[in-house]
């Protein structure tokens, strides 16, 4: 099938846009309405064992910011995300799942706390921004909810740490895990954070003012040749070997945190309010019934995953792989998949449904595959 | 530039999806998280030529139900949107612009009664479903926010009713223009209205049951030869000489609609509530700044418009160009800009900026293009 991406202004172009296609980006998906990079030049294998060891630079722009900001912000934070934000101090980035009334998958942002009353939540794919205002506005709070010109970009892999000293300076290394910083450039105060979507250490730059995206890129860019930098895009063997779960990919408005094996997010006990809260207790009363595990199999490296596989254990579907990609580390196919409780345990036999009628043997296993 | 679209399950196949591809789409778009094909065989002048005087079948699944049921399924609706929706009967269609309190466009659906308590809004390219929702978990309201398992499939073009009658027998005649009736397909009962996102006649069919999806298609197109039937999608010369708006191109929550030229669709006289009510009384009392308008354009015939095209008088920006294309019938390039007051006059004198410093002289007219 074909594959051609017809552009419009509806698909956003990002600041740095005209920098990737300098670098010969290959291949786009859309995100909140925005272009993601997702190749270049190179293979996603070739990707791969340069994330591990190097440094890549990332336009993730398409992880637009719902700013949130006024007296009642940290409420209308609260109602929206089964998490207790209570304990996030300013400075720290938390990742919140959001949920509706069923306990359903609204969208998992990375939450950054700025001031007391003051928010951005960096958004996956969905239009978060329209939850978040429809609740402000029927609660009646006080609060402003928009979308800043706010477009992050990640440097990701071991040396990225380096590069950005070399770019920034020292203080880049006193920023830690999931904490955020703020590095000056051409006058301006913009904010770093430790974060980003790879098993590798790495950071994200949330550039305020698109006006600057050349400017950053450049800079970036520049400096980049002695630590073998190179353009590149969230890397599909990396994130799936991490069991880093992809919103609408592996999981929907019909999945509840529990399932996703996210329930260490979820404060349970009744110390604090949020929509969702009452079918989160009961589903946690009553046992998940299927859980997010990893499958490895076997056969020809699968193809691209572009609708759920079934996965099949005596001739019943206990499961559907979203995710899937050849892994060069592990030598095996390994996919993403929730499955059903009588059939979740490690070593399970299962068989795998690929497309035109193939069909691969694989087992489960638990995440991230080591 | 490439523009290679990845796949992924994030971007939703369709029903009719495995049909387009054997008629050899070689296009797409993403609407709604979810595949919309933009191109097959021929160009899209040819495409354009064929609507005006056959009949086209597309897959305009993307286009998904927002349904809203329960006994304060009017109230919220109501509070959605300027129209007075009061005065839709069950088995009519409503064009309703969706605002904020600022009066910000957040879409622009068609509504579709279906019952006292229960509608859909069949939307453009945004998260209504998480608006609406929000809005009713925030106010409290009695009433059930979901997106069904209903894939629109647009018959389009001057033959489209033939074709509808031979198919589904006499009754397509009786339904008439933003009204729907009911067809029978393999024991099940499918809504029909007589809408649709081209300047021509045509029908949608709101398919409620996804397995049915090859079913439909098969049986419209194999119906299809004697009416010279072919696979399309909206024709972007037909949608801008008509001045069909496109959310998210041609406006977005930076836009309201009075100068949208969606005033007739907004109760301004204060007898009925829903939010963004007194910013747009405001808005109306101030008088609009600016507005849309069409702008015919000299040259080559234009490049695809993947973002905004200044529009210039006197060295000075009075607009921008969001979608453009060149139309064979009027043997000019067309495009849609919201204009600064003092320049929207027809007849004014502009110049459009164009990518890679090119640029057009041309001129202000109203919507739409004759």
């Amino acid at each position: 099938m074909s594959d051609f991406l017809k552009m419009s202004r509806r698909i956003r172009r990002t600041p740095y846009t005209s920098r990737i296609e300098k670098n010969g980006v290959s291949g786009f998906t859309v995100v909140n309405h925005m272009l993601l990079p997702k190749s270049f030049q190179t293979t996603t294998e070739d990707d791969y064992w340069h994330l591990r060891s190097n440094v890549q630079v990332w336009d993730v722009s398409c992880q637009r910011q719902v700013e949130i900001v006024g007296p009642d912000a940290e409420k209308l934070v609260q109602w929206m995300t089964p998490r207790d934000i209570s304990i996030c101090n300013v400075g720290q980035c938390f990742y919140i799942p959001i949920t509706d009334t069923n306990g359903g998958l609204i969208n998992d942002p990375i939450l950054l706390k700025l001031g007391k009353n003051h928010f951005w939540l960096s958004i996956a794919d969905s239009d978060l921004l329209l939850y978040a205002k429809g609740i402000s506005i029927g609660m009646g709070l006080d609060v402003k909810v928009d979308e800043p010109d706010v477009s992050p970009l990640a440097i990701q892999g071991p040396k990225s740490e380096e590069l950005l000293v070399e770019v920034f300076g020292e203080g880049i290394r006193d920023i830690g895990y999931f904490k955020f910083g703020w590095i000056e450039l051409k006058g301006t105060k913009q904010l770093i954070s430790r974060t980003g979507y790879s098993k590798q250490d790495g950071f994200e730059i949330f550039l305020n003012g698109s006006y600057l995206g050349e400017t950053l890129w450049d800079l970036i860019w520049n400096a980049g040749e002695k630590f073998n930098l190179l353009p590149g895009c969230p890397n599909l063997i990396d994130r799936i070997e991490r069991g880093l779960l992809s919103y609408g990919n592996d999981m929907t408005r019909e999945n509840n945190p529990l399932e996703m094996g996210l329930g260490k997010f979820c404060k349970l006990d009744g110390s604090i309010d949020y929509f969702g809260r009452n079918a989160l207790q009961k589903i946690e009363k009553e046992g998940v019934k299927r859980q997010i595990r990893g499958v490895l199999f076997n056969g020809d490296i699968c193809p691209n995953c572009d609708r759920p596989w079934p996965v099949i254990v005596d001739h019943r579907i206990v499961g559907e792989i979203t995710s899937a990609i050849w892994s060069p580390r592990l030598n095996k196919n390994i996919g993403l998949s929730i499955i059903d409780c009588n059939f979740w345990n490690r070593g399970q036999s299962v068989v795998v449904e690929l497309p035109e009628k193939k069909s691969a043997s694989g087992e489960i296993t638990y995440l991230p595959f080591e």
